[in-house]
This record gives C-alpha cells, structure tokens and sequence, in this order.
C-alpha cells in the first residue's frame, strides 16, 4: 500500500531542501533502479507495477510495494514513469586521503547542469574513477536529472561534496599532482601525467575558479583544430578527453 | 512586419517534412544567430525584437525584420525565446572524394538524439572536421534542437545525408582508410591511426550496423577501466575520445 503521507514524502524529495533533510533520493525506471539494488547503495523503499513485483523481488532486499499507474504517475518525476521508483538514502561519504592517493579522481567546479553531470558521472564510471568531489556550487548529485542521464553509474561512485580549496591543497601538502583543464594550460597531449592524484574540471562557461587555479600547478589545455574561434567544449566532453588521454599512458 | 502567412511558413517548419520542402530552417537566439550570419550559410529572413535590430543590422545581409515578443513567442521553438529567430536555407553539398580524401572526416550510423547530435557537431568542429556524413536514419540536423544544441558550430560544417554503404563502398574502392567505434575492436590507443580516412560512429544502443562493419576492415575499441558491467559511452563521448586520439597522432 501506498499512503498519502509516503507520497507527500516522495514528492517532498524532488526539492534538494527536503533530500537533505531526509538524506534520501529518487530513483526511477526498470534500468537504473535494478543498477541500484545491486549496488551497495541503502534501499528505503522500492515501489512498482505489478508486472515487475516479481522480478525485481529476486534482488531487492526490501519487498517491493505494488502500486498502479496511476499513483506512479503521482510519485514519479518523469514525463513518462517507467514501472518502478525507489526511495534511495544518500550515502555518507568523506573524503578520504589514504584511499585516494593512489587512484586518480576527478573534482568539479561548479558543474550547474544536471544532464552534463550525470553524463560526467558516466565517464568517469567508465575510465574506473572511483571518487568524484563536487563543488558545493555543483548540481545536487540526487536531483532526478542526474540520478536518470547517471544511467546507474552513480551508484558504482563516490560522490561528496566539499570544499575544493581544501580539498586541492590537503593534496598539495601530500605532493599528489593536482591538474586542472583551462584554455591556457600545456597541450595535454605533450605533458607528463601521472596514474595518480587529482584532476580539476570546470563548466563550460566559467571554467575552474581563479582562487582554485592559484593553487593548481599543473594546467592542461585540450588542443583545438578548429577553423572557427566560437568553439569550445562543454565539461562532459573535456572530462572523456582528458581522462581518457590519463587512462592511455597507463594502458 | 511579420505577416500571417509568414508566421504559418516558419512554424511550418518546426516539421521535417517542411524544411524538406522549403530547404529552410530556423535558427534562434542571439549567439547561435550571430555565428550563423558570419557563417557562408545563405539567410531567408531575420527576426528580432527591436533592441537587438541595430547590432545584427551591422553583419546581416538580409536587413531584420523588427516584431514583438507576442510574435516571436508565436513563432519559437524555444521555451524562452531569445530575441531572435532567422530562416536560413539548407546547404546544397554533396559528398566530394576530391575534397576530403587527405582529411579526417566523420560519418554517423542511425544518431536519434538531436541533443547528441548538436553535440557531436561541436566536437568534430573542435577537433577541425569539416565534413559530416549521416546515415539516413540520422536525426535531421536541420531540427531546432541540433541547431541550437550545436552552438554554432553547424555553420562551420558541412553536414550531409547519404547512404553509408556507398560512402564506405567509395573510400574502400580508392583505399582510404575507414574506421569504426566497436565494442569488439583493436584497442584504439594502440592502433595505427592516420591523419585521413572515415570514422564511423553508431549509437550507444545499436552501434554501427552489421551491414555497415562487414566492409569496414579497422575497427576500434575504446578500452573500459570500469568495475561494474553496466557502463557505456554516449555516441558524443565516443567521438570526443576518438577524434581526440586521431589528433594526438598528428599533434
């Protein structure tokens, strides 16, 4: 059964204000709620169509609720609800130094799109980062946006959100290379990159913050060829290049 | 002014079926507007509210038309229309062997999504490719959400619908070399890459067709790093990484 007051509750978490108060977030759609229950990420609850009871109570440690279409359409933020929505909590993660020295990780700067980040998480998942460290000017990771375009992939991710400028210099005192993407650092392609330390990325439009860059030695620029002057990439695209051209020296 | 018949002409062509008619589109918002009118794309028509009348005066060849926020609400496709709209005409091309045969040119297999598209038209203009070759069942990239996902870089490239097989069967006949984005390729970091030929990328769900790869002899992986199974790359991300590992070899 599904009571008003749990989907009052639902609803409450598409606002940031009340996923942090309840440090609990929405997950939707057959796909990515089933990454999700495989995952080591808390299930709260997990509420579904009666066709896929069944199937999902194979791997979901909490019963599945059946519910009909028209109570999902209710509780669900998608145009069109895809049979399943689960309560999610929001893992507790810090950030930790000994696990992290020797992995590359990845840090975003005011990363304010929900799809590009999702899209990040995505990349990132697949380069074998483990741990990402947002702005607190970054998007809400938990947003139903990035929880969707994430495709899963946020949940084999640590995702935490600091203070950069701490976090970047706890890894200069520690002498683990701290690089950044801007547009007038050294051609990646030609600069010594390490299979360890930190790697900066920036929005699009206002790219990685002055206070930031000040303590960040090493900047890497992404050689254009265009024939235009109006290019430039957006913070998906420059994070697949970037990790990928990491991932190659090791390969 | 902005006569009735005119206003029915250009929201006509929110419809593929019209822009093929007409061999029109649309082209919104200040910043995409202004790219387009630099670029050697011909202009039908310019739309904008008056304040914004002097300065595209300044580089239009066609002197805009000064309406209201009431008509231009009427004839967007944006949620929030961004003082202007310009009808351009679709560019006569066809493909040229002569002309791309020492360069690096892309051709894309059945890319539905006009986001990824619009994206995958800024990274090849990043990276300097000219020509872009889609299947047809590509995503018409004369659609307003290519168009304004492009960010102007539409207007730096020549965008082509044609049959694939014929292209491939065209660069096979005169041993040019063409390459594919599989998920059973060589690894690409370690593959012989040249400064010419095709690169052929399919979409995250479907990838090249087979009748595509039966002719295609290089075929390129993209090495995952990631832990869980579940991960992919968007057809953009793929392409990022692959124009940029092209890039690297000439760099």
């Amino acid at each position: 059964m599904l009571t008003n007051s749990q989907i009052k509750h639902i609803i409450s978490l598409k606002q940031k204000k009340f996923r942090t108060e309840h440090q609990q977030f929405i997950v939707e759609g057959i796909k990515v709620v089933k990454e999700f229950l495989k995952s080591d990420y808390s299930v709260s609850a997990v509420y579904c169509l009666e066709e896929t009871a069944n199937e999902l109570s194979t791997f979901s440690k909490v019963a599945p609720t059946v519910i009909t279409e028209i109570q999902l359409q209710k509780i669900s933020s998608l145009e069109t609800p895809n049979k399943v929505l689960a309560v999610a909590s929001i893992p507790k993660v810090e950030f930790n130094f000994e696990n992290s020295q020797n992995k590359l990780s990845l840090a975003l700067d005011g990363i304010n799109d929900p799809g590009n980040l999702g899209t990040i998480i995505r990349t990132a998942a697949w380069f074998g980062i483990e741990t990402i460290i947002c702005s607190e000017n970054t998007v809400d990771a938990w947003n139903a946006k990035v929880v969707q375009s994430s495709m899963g992939a946020l949940f084999s991710t640590r995702i935490i959100y600091a203070d950069l400028k701490k976090i970047v210099a706890g890894f200069n005192a520690k002498r683990i290379p701290v690089y950044a993407t801007t547009l007038d650092g050294k051609n990646t392609y030609k600069s010594d990159l390490s299979s360890n330390g930190l790697i900066v990325i920036g929005s699009e439009s206002h790219g990685v913050s002055q206070d930031l860059l000040s303590i960040i030695d090493l900047k890497l620029l992404i050689p254009s060829y265009a024939s235009g002057s109006a290019e430039s990439l957006n913070a998906a695209l420059a994070t697949a290049i970037v990790c990928s051209e990491f991932r190659r020296r090791t390969n």
